[in-house]
């Protein structure tokens, strides 16, 4: 079940952390995103500030075809690229959380930009559901 | 001079491509952020859809300390990070582009949120200010 649909899809699964990493990899795959940047939160915390954290992984997921159509309406769009999927652990439980690409991209102002965001945000809210729903 | 005050803080420089990107590599660090993450449009788009576009990076810079406070209010705030700086060429122009990160931020609804993504939008106007004010 999604919650908190304030500017992100998220949703607990019952998945461990690696393997909700491996199944969200696969999921945006199947939906047509490639994984173009990858930020370990809790390495780069550790190492910069010495602060303990949970896992926490943010994958930048990319449709290279919405991602075209996007920067040909809004050229500056690539301050808002790519679309960030979270995998992270919270107490014991494992969240995955998406970018809400609708609300994100409202701030952008172009009308034009809609119904990619609105497929966007779709395919999104698909991969955090099936994360979300596969057996551990 | 900073225009395109949407979502984006744009200016264009004198600079070459490759310089632009230098040079805010250089002002990021001095203002704190280290470049996490890092995408060249123009090679994604020409693998992956075959399609020519002019010179376009997208420096995904982070400043650790704002980051932790941020994720400390906002566990889902991953979603939203790092911040993005883009240097993309338009004609025979370069242009260099921050995201604005209170514009960004205020997608969250999280008031406590306001100092830093107030304190992140000044640094990363620096940033562009100072790029597109340096002697080609």
């Amino acid at each position: 079940m999604i919650v908190g649909e304030q500017y992100a899809l998220t949703a607990e699964t019952a998945l461990g952390f690696d393997e909700s990493v491996a199944r969200t990899r696969t999921e945006l795959e199947m939906e047509g995103f490639g994984v173009l940047t990858e930020i370990d939160v809790q390495a780069t915390l550790l190492k910069k500030l010495g602060v303990e954290m949970e896992p926490y992984l943010i994958l930048g997921a990319c449709n290279p075809t919405f991602a075209h159509q996007a920067l040909e309406l809004e050229p500056e769009l690539g301050v808002l690229l790519p679309c960030n999927v979270a995998v992270y652990r919270r107490g014991s439980r494992t969240f995955v959380s998406a970018v809400d690409a609708e609300r994100m991209l409202s701030i952008v102002g172009n009308d034009d930009l809609t119904p990619v965001a609105a497929e966007v945000r779709s395919r999104l809210a698909r991969v955090v559901e099936r994360v979300s729903h596969a057996p551990a």
